[in-house]
């Protein structure tokens, strides 16, 4: 049992093997190739924001830290690798002996984050800093994409309460676990998934389903054994048979007959299907007028930001509410597109030798070089203006104005004054030590607020956001002119 | 560490306490409800296959069992519980000596599944019947989906092998992991997730990525180191810089000038960008007149079932196929829908009282009552005829023609003769004992090539299927009539 030192039962199992095929093939290749051991430095950045949104949130950065914490192959490991064929003992003996130590920065989370900037930088070894690849990019490709999602969904429902009720819908049961762990970065208040509270500490809520109702004989009998045995956190479920004839003259009765007498206040209602404008308008007015303008309306039911939105533009009275599916799959864009590139390579005497992938489509062109980033934002009002990327060893005049201007339209300036700084990427491994201490999710959920609010409203809109400025030094885009140059000589349009 | 008995080290964690909250909210209700230990009876079903298509393919029940097989609460769970201040000792009591006693049966993975038909029933005390809903849903639907999806991109692919490569964009590490079991049941050749075919006997499969091609100082070089380190199995990723321009060249003449003096003859291409039908085209004439017919081309990029028979439709040359994000995350439709609900609880001496669950939406009356599913097949040609559900107590009488009617237009009957049938659940526990012998995955996948043989072309096809039969017998009709009309006299429509 090598694997128990650094194992922790609940936040799972050792995933050095989920690795793609090909990092090993590589991995083997880079050391038979004399290339192994060559310092490189790969860039993971996303290019596009799902469903069309300005910003994502950026999230997964204490997964990739457990992981590349605990990376060891074991002799089971080894052996199913040599019975590959694929691999020389040379190269196995390297796995058995696998020491990380790499240098890894990565932009916290919470943090929004933009197209085309560096959310995690790798520097080292080749065949380290390739291996890697994978579990970074599941990992934060995963939790970004949820964290952004919930936030979407958080927008749309205001100031109401979101409570993430996905699990049974997710892909895979880390989908459940960090999904959930993703939703309350993003916003939600809660979760239904309890070994996500038990992990991260994030609180898990949850009442009744229908099979409660449907257990007993009747749905008064129901409500009646739950109030009885939660007098003190009363939330019924009144859609099972009928709301408005059934369901919530049952839940009235109950709330008279057996929680005020013992001075108990009824929580709320639930209501998880049928027409929710019209339900939850008419439940409000009946319960206000029974003396119950106390009682919460909660909803669920397929919601995402955009029928949120749509429901309490036609005034349905929600105080809070349970998402599930469409969240914990970021169904209407389930796919987050970050890749891994490699963005330079150090010669055998350690200069670096910045390398671009170079693509017809120009979106695909990646940003060459050892690079830093910068948000920069204004002093008055404390919103960001831009991100600007630079080379590693650039340094920014703070006491003279900055000049940004668009990549492509470079005639596009814009010149920054009264503005301050923050450098958004953190070293988060020094020579494959950890260096960064992660902040509780809650924690992490206040940089999405704080981080949030400093983004101008125009970048926060749903429909055609405002496209943030996410620029280039001119030291960099210099040098990326200079390498397309370079290789339009040599290769021809196809 | 009270894990560590039943805790294997590779499928995972205790997942335990990955449960909605609800399920322990209500947990401590039955219980003081005298609820507790009452017999319930639930079923797993779905409503819709995604995507349109005409069945689904039933994945996940060695999961569950392994889930079920392992439902134990630590001490810190237990601490944790009552520091939540919702349950009562004697609950929390019944938590740390919990014996999973229920009996359960599943539709064994790898069948053709189908609207409204159980693929999962638990029978058992209404505390742990409950209980365990989160993760039979979490994990059939989850495996059912990728599965489903799998089978339609496989379908695509016609005999072509399709390779799973979608681990970097999975929603979670288990999404990776089990969702290359999945696919593989659904059809896929094999998966570039390392771990799973160490956990399941997968092929996991790989060769290179851009990187490779960029870590040397040109295209060339790349090339001939990897044929020097692989030449026994040299697939080569071609478009990097320039497909024709400058990949495929580099390749030839790598295939000639490496490759052939040393007695090895090239695996293959690959492509991963650009227009697939145009690219393939050219390559497979340039490789057939330069001596090289048996190489194969690989593509891979944004696939999934429309792009590639849209390809295929067009003549594009192509040998095998790699299949990410759209078929890992199911991207067309991303969330699988089935839904886990009381059918019956037995009285106090033990006679079945059934269940339904109506609803304005007709299609979400559940079917009620403890069942059974037959599917019945044509004696001449073995094609699958229907689906029959039947009440578990039912006997069919095999020497008698069978009548299957619609349940909506109970005029439209058929009456079969000449058939046989089979039972298509099986028992996976018995009072809490495992019971059945999980087949290997890859002997899943021959299920599913059986299975599908005997389906109609008419259910197979992408476009408007067929609509299967799943009929209810007589009996049950008659159950779920009664139900309807006792609540329809009770409940009038809202």
């Amino acid at each position: 049992m090598e694997y128990t030192k650094n194992f922790n039962i609940r936040t799972g199992r050792n995933l050095t093997m989920l690795v793609d095929f090909y990092e090993l093939t590589m991995g083997n290749g880079y050391l038979h190739s004399d290339m192994g051991e060559r310092i490189a430095y790969f860039d993971m950045f996303f290019r596009r924001v799902p469903d069309g949104g300005g910003y994502c949130i950026m999230a997964g950065v204490q997964q990739v830290i457990e992981y590349l914490s605990n990376l060891k192959f074991s002799e089971d490991d080894i052996e199913y690798l040599r019975n590959k064929n694929s691999f020389s003992e040379e190269f196995l003996n390297y796995l058995k002996n696998f020491k990380f130590s790499c240098d890894v920065w990565a932009i916290p989370e919470g943090n929004p984050v933009f197209p085309n900037e560096p959310l995690v930088t790798v520097k080292g070894p080749a065949i380290q800093a390739q291996f890697v690849e994978t579990m970074i990019l599941l990992t934060i490709n995963h939790q970004t994409l949820i964290a952004t999602k919930a936030n979407r969904i958080c927008r749309a429902a205001g100031n109401r309460p979101v409570m993430e009720f996905g699990s049974r819908r997710a892909q895979g049961y880390d989908g459940a676990i960090y999904g959930a762990r993703a939703a309350v970065i993003g916003g939600c208040s809660s979760t239904a998934c309890t070994i996500s509270e038990e992990m991260f500490g994030i609180p898990a809520v949850g009442t009744m389903a229908h099979s409660w109702i449907q257990l007993f004989p009747t749905e008064y009998e129901a409500f009646k054994a739950w109030a009885d045995v939660y007098p003190d956190n009363c939330v019924l479920l009144i859609d099972t048979y009928n709301v408005l004839k059934s369901g919530l003259p049952n839940a009235i009765k109950v709330f008279n007959e057996i929680l005020l007498p013992k001075g108990f206040r009824p929580k709320g209602i639930r209501i998880d299907s049928g027409d929710i404008t019209y339900l939850t308008k008419k439940c409000r007015e009946i319960l206000d007028e029974s003396g119950f303008s106390d009682v919460q309306i909660v909803i669920s039911n397929s919601l995402d930001e955009f029928i949120i939105s749509d429901v309490l533009s036609q005034g349905a009275c929600i105080d809070s509410l349970g998402v599930g599916e469409r969240l914990i799959t970021a169904r209407s864009e389930p796919v987050f597109g970050g890749v891994y590139k490699l963005s330079a390579i150090e010669d055998p005497v350690g200069n670096i030798v910045p390398k671009i992938k170079i693509s017809e489509n120009e979106e695909k062109i990646t940003n060459p070089g050892f690079k830093n980033i910068y948000r920069i934002y204004d002093k008055k009002d404390n919103k960001a203006i831009a991100d600007l990327i630079t080379l590693r060893d650039e340094e920014l005049n703070l006491n003279e104005p900055i000049e940004i201007f668009d990549p492509v339209f470079t005639w596009k300036k814009k010149k920054i004054k009264d503005y301050y700084i923050k450098e958004l990427m953190v070293k988060i491994f020094d020579k494959g030590i950890p260096v960064y201490e992660n902040p509780s999710v809650m924690d992490i959920k206040k940089v999405v607020e704080e981080e949030t609010s400093k983004m101008w409203p125009e970048v926060l809109r749903f429909e055609n956001p405002h496209t943030y400025y996410v620029d280039l030094s001119k030291k960099l885009w210099d040098l990326k002119q200079d390498l397309l140059h370079k290789y339009s000589n040599t290769y021809e349009e196809e």
